[in-house]
């Protein structure tokens, strides 16, 4: 049985990130979502609610859990017997970053592979610092975020009568 | 149970191959090598010829088989019941065009998803291209592909003697 | 006045060619489809074919024409008074090649600068040789371009049946 | 009538801005320049000060107009009737987060196009960011800014000996 | 006599740094490594520790000299004579802000090319931001930087125990 | 002292080319330039003319040599006892395989370094393909290439009187 892990900020999950983890939970027999916390950074949305959000979005996949985590993502892979790693595929300028991070991550623990997935072309421009951008001078990310989420920018930025 | 397809040209097989498709087999069920036949294109070795190295260059993993296919990807994947396409990631240039053919292949068939996995860097920089150039020349390429292939190019280069 | 011109080879035309077309057509007052002959090349359609499927695809639009040219695409803007040439932006690596040729033109004919549109992320990855290739082993292609096009590529290769 | 924006931070303006500003200029009939005001930045040079620059240096075009502003871009196109946004084309990888943002913009507000245009290559090395730098330490870049832009960087950094 | 400069941040050097210098140390008579000090930035090592790290490692190479500089790099190559700059090329994204700050260079200074130099494939994928985070929560890095900064990070994290 | 090598295809050369071998020859004791021999491709120029125009165009610089060479770039690396492959750097895009290059011709001969140099950014956008396609039509190119180059283009296409 395989175990793959989807680490991510998710501030805030958008339509790209769900559909991301949706396609690891069809391939792969377990699927852990990993939100990082962060000190150095302020997010806009606390990892509490960031890992609330996730799990009312994904409640409808038995093989999905999302939790937490601080630290080295190779010492929760290795706690937790993950084989794969799995992130979305969408600017080439991130890819290098990412191809870098996995190479750095195979050297720290051998047993684990980075493996990238693309996504719908409809989400392909679909970023959480473009969506928090529009959000919070009041424009429409409806289309762009799952409804949770949605609700929840609303309610913070009260722009919802856009 | 997650079937995977590995399809390229392999010509000829390199390390870097060799590894994709062994990371492939580690976390997946079954692997299903797909040797492309183009016959627009006039390869250096044959179809017959690059199956058969795989062959015994893979043997040793008993849920990975190589074969030779003509057509659409996605109608070999739909037959097999092979969920994942798995592909190297290599030159980020390579990657575009790949990311443009994962989002074909999802068009078509919805029920596949294209991964991309990182290698160990030590083969970032192998090509088949490369190698055929090398090896035409008379250039030592033991150390970038696997045994029997170095075998095969010697034999028909006779430059083995470098 | 502005005239605008779209360069390409359209072979065949496709969704994302017909939406930058529209694109063009939206902000300029005229716009000159070109069809390019290049004598290297052997395409799957004649130029006369893929003029005459441009025109019928974008007949409704009153200020485009369509037609073949050979030679260099900026001694055709001189002639036809045109100030702007218009391209997709699709993938990076393309990007600069086109940058590259915008740049050289620009040093021929002074007068005349190239813009790149972006086009709905629906068609980002849709190349007419992707195309080709899917309808070539009777794949289905009726999503990624316009009917009279798919019409004529299922009478080629006899695949509609799909 | 298209109107056309073109935003940008503008923090100091340079050469390739100008550049970009002028090849709008000769191809719609208005040009709206939109300095960003971004409270969460602290910029070298107040949004008045840079749209005051950016009047001066543009004073001879007739058909262009600079403000500030703060808020969605696509909020300002549809309050100004602004069918395009004009952007220069110069990394690679800028290019991937506009194409996200022209797209995400396209979500927004339908009837806008972004419209990426390439400058002189005199000017493809020019950022702000560069020219901050190198004034900063008293080197020169009369020949990156415009002179207006010198002059007062010049007087800030006092480095004008040089 | 050509004398090539080595600039970088150096926070904290890694083997993919020092294979750059060696490879500059191979080719010119004499190298110039230096290490920046970027006020508005907070290193996680003083200049004074990166110049004694620097040159404990680089001690073997006569022809090397490690020393922190202040200011504009080109400058410095003036002051020293210096021809040449030598930086090592990785993620391909570093690379366009690193030809926008040659040229930008080349124009301060016409005298001054900046060469750019492949590392070993090993080390393609270190970064000093990598290591600082992976060293930060106790990962291992000996394999990634030279012993004497393994020494120092390990003092500093206490995580030398993995 | 530290031999340079220049390698191309110089099909023709452009002033890109012969701006490279310039910087080379600043700051190495010897360069030779390379014209590569490939007897699979049809090239517009025999290997004979691209040498002679060579040699025309950088008489003037008393450490270049020129010649035509076939086989492994590092087998001629060796027999010169050159330790530095130097060439330009343009398009990203041919970057990647250009380090592929480096990467796997390090790892055939371990003495030789390649170092990418940045050349004039009035050079960026020429190519020898683009300068071929140009000149085929009768476009002026006399800015792009040598003189030598382009009188012996303006023979062949007898398009001068543009």
């Amino acid at each position: 049985m395989t175990v793959a892990i989807c680490p991510g900020s998710f501030d805030p999950p958008t339509n790209g990130h769900i559909d991301v983890i949706q396609r690891a939970a069809r391939h792969f027999e377990r699927v852990v979502v990993l939100v990082s916390v962060n000190p150095a950074k302020s997010p806009m949305l606390s990892a509490q609610e960031r890992v609330l959000l996730l799990r009312e979005v994904l409640g409808h996949l038995d093989n999905v859990e999302v939790e937490a985590y601080e630290g080295l993502l190779v010492d929760l892979a290795r706690q937790r017997g993950a084989g794969v790693i799995v992130k979305g595929l969408r600017a080439l300028s991130d890819v290098e970053r990412e191809i870098q991070m996995a190479q750095m991550n195979a050297g720290l623990y051998e047993a684990v592979d980075t493996f990238f997935v693309t996504t719908d072309p409809r989400w392909s421009f679909v970023s959480s610092s473009g969506v928090k951008e529009v959000a919070a001078y009041g424009g429409d990310v409806s289309g762009l975020v799952p409804r949770a989420v949605n609700d929840l920018l609303e309610g913070r930025y009260k722009g919802g009568s856009r």
